[in-house]
């Protein structure tokens, strides 16, 4: 088999853990597969990189700033090599730039345009294990680049697509996806196995684990991901396509998001292209919204209900005085918590919904708003019953059984 | 003017300490000049590094050993490329392989073969200020090699000499070279011009500015250095060749070496081939012979007298067990140290040797062991004398006139 497997930043936080990593990367190579290794920089080192490129500017030249982040992910990639090395196998390190990966020219937040496999399956067939610097590659100018946050998992990603692996392998210092936040209900599983989409909808559950930027191109490149703790040997959870799941669970997991809050646009003039108008503007302004109810106008009055990140609020303000004259009044609430269950087998059980809200109403709990897909359904409710909605979903569907 | 300028660790020590390079360099280039800078990791940082590479071996990997290496003067580079930057000015930092700096394959202690101006030469005609990361080049292999101590003032040199710059200016945190260790005699004064031979000679004072490699390389590409301190505007120490400097002083410097050990061997037998087999014998093991005075023979045997760095003392005796049976028998000396006058005018006045033995006699301080060369006159002495011996040359020489 060919195994990509990727550590991160606490995982090689120190030389003994470098150790250890190396050990772990041996055993894979010693039951005959050919290896690739994805390194995070040692946890800390990226920051303190960052910190030194502040010093001069908040916005240091980023062409520079990128060459300096880079060396985290050197040092580290050099130094397991070293260890490998020394255990008598044959390993090289490889800078994004030697390892073919392609990015464009967006400095910090760089994206993978292609990789370039020649250069790696030129020492995997020499019997190398290949250490990758993650988080860079090299822009079309030749300079190098960084990817932004998560980027060596999506250096992995990329190379496992690329290199048509067999699996990639995520190690970070949890065990895997849980059924919910184990920080709010204790009797939280780990998942065994969970689809690309529903990874994606619950991207709060998984965002220690995996970002979805990373699920995403997993999805697209058609790679199977599991991500692991790498402090232990427990098994982890496979993040696959849905073909590959045989039993497909009515709930996978229920996500809690803090983070956003919501706006309440109250008896807005209902006249065709208002709500573009708005939502238009947010784009613009790079402001992220997520969940969007519009009620049916009722006397040329609508009203539209939306909910964006807390960070966002103050320029969210200064932007919608624009429409205080098409608009009753205009409500920014804080206190709300995003409650999500995410699960494959909805598309084909009916009653989910109602379970849901009857659940919640069993609890008393108020649903502010409600958005649906496929796989998900998510409610606002108020931020004080968050973890309350949450336990009382999980047990209702059983996830702790 | 094309200049080169070199910054060492403690030049570039820590962030405000790169503004203040910026600062400087920006001031040469307002001149209207062409400027390229080397740099060297901020002080601590190669030593972190190779602590770093020394958890997992002895001898580690050296090819990934210099890779990690390598960073520490990547970051400095990139960091004052960036502080250059917010100044408006034009900067690009590049690494040993991207300025062109071409090595042998002997990782960790490379030589420099050439260099490929063509990228340097292509930013500073668009009026770049170019910053080099100095210690390191690439290898015919295509892999980063480092040059070993010294490694940055080599690059600078090698750039320099490749380019035709009119001067290269190594800054240090001391003003320049002195007529002796101010630390031994404090009326010791900084000097204003010196010869590439008396620089060599005088090993042990220029070693905290220059070692003897970079004075060699520059000699050879007959490069002109000016050593200055970073932390001043003081006028520094111009070292170049001997036609440039117009009036020779009779005496240049006095040095004092403490780290040799003096090996006698009594009553060598007196036969053919006998030194060169004990030489033979010490080179192999890579042992640096310093002096060696050998007198006539008598009675078919022969005194050899030698000096070592005292490092290498155990070595050594082991290597001449193999002579014992040929011998009376060996002393083993480490309370010595090697006083030694330099200067170009030794070479058109006599009397030098005779004023030198003089001094030293009335201080009735014994000369154990004495070799002389055009330019320079060193001799061994009791350890207990050596800073009494300098202190009395120095004022016997009028050094601190």
């Amino acid at each position: 088999m060919l195994i990509v497997q990727k550590y991160g930043g606490t995982s090689v936080g120190d030389c003994q853990r470098i150790s250890n990593i190396a050990k772990r990367v041996l055993e894979t190579k010693k039951q005959g597969h050919k290896v690739i290794v994805v390194v995070s920089a040692m946890s800390g080192e990226t920051d303190k990189l960052i910190g030194y490129t502040k010093y001069f500017s908040s916005l240091p030249n980023d062409r520079e700033a990128d060459k300096i982040l880079s060396t985290g992910e050197i040092v580290t990639s050099a130094l397991l090599a070293i260890a490998l090395n020394e255990s008598g196998y044959k390993a090289i390190s490889l800078s994004g730039r030697a390892a073919g990966i392609k990015t464009d020219n967006i400095y910090t937040k760089a994206k993978i345009k292609s990789v370039d496999t020649k250069n790696i399956e030129k020492y995997l067939d020499d019997d190398y294990i290949v250490v990758v610097a993650g988080f860079q590659g090299y822009s079309d100018e030749g300079y190098i680049t960084t990817l932004g946050r998560g980027g060596s998992d999506l250096s992995a990603v990329a190379l496992a697509g690329a290199l048509n692996a067999d699996v990639c392998e995520i190690y970070t210092d949890v065990d895997g996806v849980f059924t919910t936040d184990p920080r709010i209900e204790s009797r939280a599983k780990k998942i065994e196995k969970i689809s690309y989409d529903e990874m994606l909808e619950l991207a709060s559950l998984g965002a220690k684990v995996l970002l979805n930027r990373s699920v995403e191109m997993a999805k697209k490149l058609n790679v199977k991901i599991i991500t692991r703790n790498s402090f232990n040997n427990n098994e982890g959870t496979l993040i696959t396509n849905e073909e590959q799941i045989m039993e497909k669970p009515i709930i996978s997991g229920i996500a809690c998001d803090k983070n956003q809050a919501r706006i309440g646009m109250v008896n807005v003039d209902d006249k065709p292209g208002i709500a573009a108008e708005i939502f238009s503007s947010l784009a613009d302004a790079n402001i992220n919204v997520d969940m969007i109810v519009q009620t049916i106008g009722r006397d040329g009055k609508t009203d539209i209900d939306f909910t964006i990140p807390k960070t966002d609020i103050a320029l969210c303000r200064k932007l919608l005085d624009d429409f205080k004259d098409s608009t009753q009044s205009i409500e920014y609430d804080e206190n709300i918590a995003k409650v999500s269950i995410v699960g494959l087998g909805m598309k084909s059980n009916s009653g989910v919904a109602s379970k849901t809200f009857s659940t919640m109403a069993s609890e008393n709990i108020n649903i502010m708003m409600i958005s649906t897909s496929e796989i998900k359904i998510s409610m606002i409710i108020d931020i004080k019953y968050a973890e309350l909605a949450v336990r009382s979903l999980h047990s209702a569907y059983e996830l702790d059984k």
